[in-house]
């Protein structure tokens, strides 16, 4: 019962708490997770209807093939049908990627930190893993990334925005460097905060992709569509290059209900921009505070804000915010020994861990930067 | 962009028309679907409302460790939690065990035909795949599987009920088979179909597996359960083997939904046993049509039934029964050239395909064996 050398490399799980459990130890009544960039808002109100007309149909299996959702996501990205695969969230697209191209005798280029399913499935898959430390602005450094391209080099791996660090490559700097990558190295482009992204120079990667036919580009329904508990993602490619990805596909991988939604929260983008909209307010009541207690942080155009508070180590700052109710990521796991990763919330949330967080600054005698204020 | 060597010897993915594009034009009403072994009940009644609660986090991503449907399986099971692995499906858990075990180094034995996933899987890993024919009566052939074991064997795949044949290993069967194979070689058997199963002596792996450590176990709720459409399946094993495989698991693979209808349905057991009843009907009423008309057929444990109509080819039976607005599985593509597998339906949609095909065969001038009756 020998595994493949390389899994064993893998990180056994080790299941955390229960937060009932958690929320009875420390006598809290309602703890708050700002730690997985959930949806605040849920989703459109026009899906859970949906799925429940789909629940008719529970023990049939779904269309392997998603024609419908396909057909819908087709018109509204202008790309081919063929040009798509769905996964159970793009987490197995990703895995889909990594189950084709990879083997022991190939290498794959990525930032660091950065999502970890790059590195995960890339390791399962026995490829040498090639890690290029972000710059100190929080950015991909693309000129060591292209740097550390050699002749066994299958896939780069660009988060934009960047989870953790919620920076994003321009289409000037993503266009230059397509310029100067081989043709035949895939360079896969992770889009899971898109639709929070408000840049201007962010890249219409769908458009590039049609010059760019090693460009592929993950997107997810998990984020701004709120669906991430129902599991469904998808990649955009050349019609060739999912043409050979797709026979790895398992038959039935994403769910009707997830495709339902999808088709349904397609159809109700208002919802999108209405999430868009108070992420960016929820954004600056973060950026004001970072201002006020003279805190770094990287610009963000995710639904999350990686803050440094520089003197504190991010894991005191998640236990002392756990015993105030709420539930962040600290950096520690991330690479940020002295920051924490928070979830844009809804405004009251988004509110309440920030006089939490203010408070106990006072109180350790944080300065306070007195020209400017939380309300600016 | 160069896709693994076995990567290209996949087929592609052919869709199929939609159904309602078949209907408009056969110039059918209504299509019954006897084709992928779905339960024709549904699924639990209350399974449905809890679906309905769970939407209320619908943005919120499911527990990857799957906590409270792994503590109610296992209670049910009588295993520890930590001696289960959930999938999106069964289907993705084969995945994990052949992403740990398998690569192009090592060689799988199963059976064929047998449930094309095994397969699927293993030539993606690369590995060397010994397809061991069913004997005529349509089981297992386990002399010759475990003479085709060699050094590099890592998994033995045993399907049972099999599907397409529904014919079982018995107790004595599996026992004397896992005695005689080295104990680093893994036994997989698929027990999709057990909640279907009425043989008494169908084995009790869950009771076996506590002696034999190298036995893991497949079980779904797609098919009894009723919940296909939803994707969630599981394997048993020892602990230790579980914590290699573990961290292979995407950490989102189960969504929230699929996880509470399963603790639902496992909650309403009554459910399973009316199904097992009906599906028991329903196969005596096609075993009568066989020996009426003289066709052979395996016994079957599972929720359908492969017969043979020896003179008539699969295709022309799947078309003769599409034209009547029925879909089932033609033997063609089974590797039983003049079969048709069917899977069993409610008793209204098995009379009506019955009286249809008995039509057919007295029209064809089959002979009708006299000294029974469908009745009988």
């Amino acid at each position: 019962m020998k595994a493949k050398e390389q899994i064993k490399s893998l990180k056994a799980y080790k299941p955390g708490k229960p937060i009932e459990e958690v929320k009875k130890e420390l006598g809290l009544e309602t703890i708050t997770k700002l730690a997985s960039n959930e949806n605040p808002f849920g989703c459109a109100d026009a899906v859970k209807d949906a799925v429940m007309d789909e629940l008719e149909r529970v023990s049939i299996y779904p269309d392997g093939y998603a024609a419908e959702i396909r057909t819908k996501l087709s018109e509204y990205l202008g790309v081919k049908p063929g040009q798509i695969l769905f996964g159970n969230g793009s987490d197995e697209v990703i895995e889909m990627f990594c189950r084709t191209y990879l083997s022991p005798e190939s290498n794959t280029i990525m930032a660091t930190p950065t999502f970890p399913q790059y590195k995960h499935n890339s390791i399962i898959e026995g490829a040498e893993i090639i890690e290029v430390p972000l710059l100190d602005n929080g950015k991909h450094d693309l000129d060591q990334m292209y740097q550390a391209i050699d002749d066994h080099t299958k896939i780069i791996w660009l988060c934009s925005p960047n989870n953790p660090t919620g920076t994003y490559i321009t289409e000037k700097e993503l266009v230059s460097f397509l310029k100067k990558v081989p043709s035949d190295i895939i360079v896969a482009c992770d889009e899971a905060y898109r639709e929070y992204v408000v840049a201007e120079d962010y890249p219409d990667t769908v458009e590039l992709q049609k010059e760019y036919t090693n460009l592929i580009i993950f997107r997810t329904f998990s984020k701004a569509f709120g669906l991430a508990s129902l599991r469904i993602g998808y990649g955009v490619a050349h019609e060739d290059l999912m043409g050979v990805v797709d026979p790895v596909r398992e038959p039935f991988n994403t769910s009707r209900v997830a495709q339902r939604a999808a088709i349904t929260a397609l159809e109700h983008l208002e919802f999108i921009e209405t999430c868009r909209v108070k992420n960016r307010e929820g954004m600056a009541s973060y950026e004001s505070f970072c201002k006020q207690f003279n805190l770094d942080y990287f610009p963000s155009q995710g639904n999350f804000i990686l803050i440094d508070f520089k003197t504190i180590q991010g894991d005191e700052i998640f236990d002392y915010l756990l015993r105030k109710g709420f539930i962040v990521r600290s950096g520690n796991a991330l690479g940020y020994l002295t920051s924490v990763r928070i979830t844009v919330g809804s405004q009251d949330q988004n509110d309440s861990i920030i006089n939490c967080l203010s408070e106990w600054l006072v109180q350790k005698g944080v300065t306070k930067n007195v020209a400017t204020s939380i309300n600016e």
